[in-house]
């Protein structure tokens, strides 16, 4: 069976989504942020005590992007993959390592300088840097997105779930406000999704009918 | 024919690397870096003025680690890629996303706070702390390798590719005698491929027999 570790609202939310979406059969751990620090015992599976970490298939997957894809593309019948020979290969391959690359990364920036560092090592000059950044960013991907209800091919795919974890971690560390409108109705309609709202519902330990 | 805007030795070198691996007819266009400054009519192309942006079959992307995996998927005869059904695919997935979201980001951190931003604007404190996070990274990364010759099923792939450049920018960074020897290697045998340096030749506008 697939084992998920993860922390809740964390990146690895991408994977926890992803699973819930297939119906897969999982083991979730549940990890205190940040593992490594909180989590000592963890660092014996993962050294770098990193999330999100899942075994699958004897082989172990660190990024969470990556991680979406590969559930998708070895789960090709529920239709949340892209074939190469689609159209929409392009852009679901550039959405896929932007949500995670382009437009997660910086707000893990921000995070760190305006919260995560003890108050003598943060940073507002650089925190601002990383907030105006990623704003940049998240509206350059809600143009190329055009106004779609989804981020490419016309349906939802894995490329949904790594932009949306973005927004989703934007609204989280307080940025909600500043998000283009486009950003925020796209979310909306993400979250809506009976399997995302399953994956809330697991982080917490919760279980939905 | 598919488009390239590229910078001398930026990430984009991965989109200009996996063409001449393929030996796919391309356009390439060179910019200043960084092109948002120095190259004004570039922000008409690429309204973000970031790099790389390729052109191809009618679509438009932004994320260099993308653009390799869709051109050894959209060549696939090339035998740059790995399918699905493949046991070496979670790693594949897993490189190619680790190459520029977790092994690339932290140095462009380093690379901004030590060097690209004016002087009152480095930060020491903050360039040493994503140096050491990468080189940690990096030694993990080279652990999950466990000395193969290449990233991921015996053979050179896109992944390599997308690792490999995390670690170029890295010397170019003058990191080099900080690497991890595992990964000194791994990337001597890269560059010694003709088509990274058949790479190398064009982006200095010369031509390799």
């Amino acid at each position: 069976m697939i084992q998920l570790y993860h922390c809740e609202g964390a990146r690895s939310f991408r994977a926890l989504w992803m699973l819930e979406e297939l119906g897969a059969e999982y083991r979730l751990h549940m990890l205190p942020f940040p593992p490594r620090f909180r989590a000592p015992d963890y660092l014996e599976i993962n050294p770098l005590g990193t999330i999100p970490y899942m075994i699958v298939n004897g082989a172990a997957m660190s990024e969470s992007s990556a991680i979406a894809q590969y559930l998708a593309d070895t789960h090709w019948e529920a239709g949340l993959s892209v074939a190469p020979s689609d159209l929409a290969y392009a852009d679901y391959l550039n959405f896929l390592h932007m949500g995670e690359a382009t437009l997660t990364f910086p707000q893990t920036r921000y995070f760190r300088y305006t919260m995560l560092e003890p108050p003598e090592r943060r940073n507002p000059q650089v925190a601002e840097d990383y907030r105006r950044w990623f704003l940049k960013r998240l509206e350059a991907a809600m143009g190329m997105m055009r106004g779609r209800d989804h981020a490419c091919g016309g349906r939802f795919t894995a490329a949904d779930i790594s932009v949306g974890y973005a927004i989703k971690f934007a609204e989280a560390l307080g940025l909600g406000d500043d998000l283009p409108p486009a950003a925020t109705e796209y979310f909306r309609r993400l979250e809506a999704r009976p399997a995302y709202r399953r994956a809330v519902a697991a982080e917490r330990g919760n279980a939905v009918e």
